[in-house]
């Protein structure tokens, strides 16, 4: 009974595992999809979002299963739990990818990037998809080392995003209201896809520690 | 111990009939003080979020000891893993309403709503209030006319947020880069709000249930 059980537990591991990777590639493609305004790449993404969301529920359902059928012990049923968390932050992150590449097709064969505000957007992007990386990372190895580097780079990311819409509030970049639109839409989303891997980390890091402590700020 | 039991899991739902009550309040007064431009019940909402967020660790903490401590029953344990689910989607709906209230704050003395948008914001903002009230009442009495409710008018808070966006997109309103800004956040955030409860609404629909089915849209 008890091997089943592990074997059960390993299984929803790696289902977090392919979702970490799913998201990571997600937004890898996303981020490609919107700076070379390659639309082809943004149905891609969009279609295998569904992938995500089937692993989320299969994780669910296993995860539901094995608290009921097997009477799990403190650190397994912490871990159920923690793993009830993670895949629905990474559900959302997929989400948050495929509406990036969403906005893309939507605009397409517009621009959604407003040109004075390139350079910033690039490097939000950038970010977002090295968190992802790190993200899925995290999840192979369960190095803490990797959630204290998300946390460091969600803080830049939050800073960046700040700056952008100042930027569009005092009308820096001379947008007109669509653009604006974008630009708000599409930083918001990845603003978010960073709180969501911070949040992840936090789970992660209380499972491997047991101390409920946010990872530290460099 | 099956007595002390019942007790636990009683108190977690009266943690989630709080929740959804503070999470109506906050959304009552958010549309208040950004349609009467009132700074100070804005700082209101923003202040009270706390409490959603500590009735949301509260409950987490509440669950996850039955969990653990107890052996639960098939049913129970559906209940708390729903009710982990709930406050999860509570707690976010009270931060929208939050990050409503704070863009009336940001912006004061200015308004945050263009003018020319004013009526179908307002629509919106009412649409949100009402899914709050529905929400409150579902998490009192379990009837899930409720939750169709709120399925039937978040359809109508996303075709109005479509309406909106789109008005936006062919700038109908000749908004300026930073109101266009103002609207798409403040929207998404009213948007975001109905999805919460009803996603809320179908755990609750299946734990009545049993049932995975997502309500019927009338």
């Amino acid at each position: 009974m008890r091997k089943l059980f592990m074997a059960e537990m390993e299984a929803v591991g790696d289902d977090l595992v392919e979702m970490a990777t799913l998201v990571n590639r997600a937004m890898k493609q996303a981020r490609v999809a919107l700076e070379a305004h390659d639309v082809g790449l943004a149905e891609t993404v969009i279609a295998q979002d569904a992938r995500i969301d089937y692993l989320q529920n299969t994780l669910d359902e296993r995860t539901i299963e094995l608290l009921l059928l097997q009477n799990p012990v403190a650190t397994d049923l912490r871990l159920l739990v923690a793993a009830l968390r993670v895949s629905s932050s990474m559900e959302r992150m997929g989400d948050l990818a495929r509406h990036v590449a969403a906005l893309v097709r939507l605009r397409y064969p517009g621009h959604v990037i407003p040109e004075p505000s390139r350079p910033e957007v690039a490097e939000m992007a950038e970010l977002a998809v090295t968190v992802s990386e790190h993200l899925e990372r995290l999840m192979t190895s369960y190095d803490l080392a990797e959630g204290r580097e998300i946390v460091k780079i969600n803080n830049d990311i939050d800073i960046l995003h700040s700056q952008i819409m100042n930027y569009v509030t005092e009308n820096v970049w001379s947008l007109t209201a669509p653009q604006a639109q974008d630009l708000t839409l599409l930083t918001m989303r990845l603003e978010r896809f960073g709180d969501h891997a911070v949040s992840i980390s936090r789970k992660i890091a209380y499972l491997v520690t047991g101390e409920w402590e946010p990872p530290v700020i460099a």
